[in-house]
């Protein structure tokens, strides 16, 4: 059995995680017979969005506290999450994958990643493990990717602006359909648009099934990539 | 296509919607081809809970907008449906059921149902239109059919108390598993326990599946039951 860290940011597509994405990427791992383990930055929201009016509140929320409402409270700070403890790595998306665990909602290219994610995601890509990224999850890969001197194919889509900036901090964005997931072997890293294109969950959950499918394919075979398959993976 | 009404009760298991099994019912719902309004009572929640600690925390949320995160901000007031304008009506669960949609998690067998959803289902069950319920929300149905003096059979799952007070407000509960539903064929009433047994979401997929095929069953063919069927129905 395969586990798998489900990292969140928040609950709500407009400030925190979009719920479901995150839902079913959940049901795709449980579907597969994964073990999950949802994870989520200790850290207080960029803002809380009235989800009826679209409009920012005057609130303050906590990122951990309010992922915990998807996974029933089952969860823990991303912090504490070893890339030696896993065998993948999934960040769904919502609007607080790109305002709470990065800041690419206001910097763009320029962003800033959560440190702690930063790290995971950089031990992940080290040890050769998967990672999937769901929706604007992508942009926050690239930043690190960028930062790293790594080259990996990545979608959000088709948003021009956000494939631009994801191509300017030294991705390669590839066009995608809703049903459809990009795959990166050397890197190991998959992508899915989900709700940068989708109009509804059964759509959606088809790319998030096939996202999770390959993910599970990668991290139960051995390394296809240029480096030698580290010792971790059972082939 | 059929227009089903999911009436939300917030987000996240301990103060409102279950966040999954809302989840899931939009899922089936799409995958079989329906359309979908999500509704809630424009009203402050009952509490609200961190879903770390799992203790009541001094916040005060609104019902409506925060089902709007489930519903990605495509909700109305449940005082706004109307019978007429649906196929059929669903219930998932949480403690928003018991909390906000009625007063069953502190009165029990004598609790209140918020007005606006008890209009929408009398209306519904007069009209001989179907209603799903899930999880812990059969027990808001029993106190509504209960004081209408129809007869349901309504599950829960296992759960002792909760079935004694089904049983107490007029409904007569009916033991099932976390894959199946209970059918009241006479009232067109499905339920499944989801979460009140369930362990992941796969299996309370099963349920909730099963439960959506049998409401949108029933809403496309004619009445089974001893009323005459509707002019409403498509026969």
């Amino acid at each position: 059995m395969k586990t798998v860290a489900v990292c969140l940011s928040g609950c709500g597509f407009l400030d925190g995680a979009e719920i479901t994405e995150s839902v079913l990427t959940l049901l795709a791992l449980d579907e597969a017979g994964a073990k999950v383990v949802c994870c989520a930055p200790n850290v207080s929201q960029a803002g809380v969005v009235d989800h009826v009016s679209k409009k920012p509140v005057g609130e303050q929320r906590n990122v951990l506290i309010e992922s915990a409402r998807i996974a029933r409270g089952e969860i823990v700070n991303v912090a504490a999450v070893r890339a030696e403890q896993i065998d993948a790595l999934i960040f769904p998306g919502g609007f607080g994958a790109a305002k709470n665990l990065c800041t690419f909602a206001s910097d763009g290219a320029d962003c800033k990643v959560n440190a702690d994610v930063e790290r995971l995601v950089a031990a992940m890509l080290k040890a050769r493990k998967p990672i999937g990224a769901i929706c604007i999850a992508p942009a926050m890969l690239a930043r690190i990717v960028g930062k790293m001197g790594v080259h990996a194919k990545l979608t959000i889509g088709t948003a021009r602006d956000e494939a631009s900036a994801i191509n300017a901090m030294g991705g390669e964005h590839v066009e995608c359909g809703v049903r459809d997931i990009v795959i990166d072997e050397q890197q190991r890293i998959v992508t899915t648009p989900a709700y940068m294109l989708g109009r509804g969950p059964a759509e959606v959950y088809e790319g998030i099934r096939k996202l999770v499918d390959a993910v599970l394919r990668m991290a139960a075979g051995p390394s296809t990539g240029s480096g030698a398959p580290g010792h971790e993976f059972e082939i």
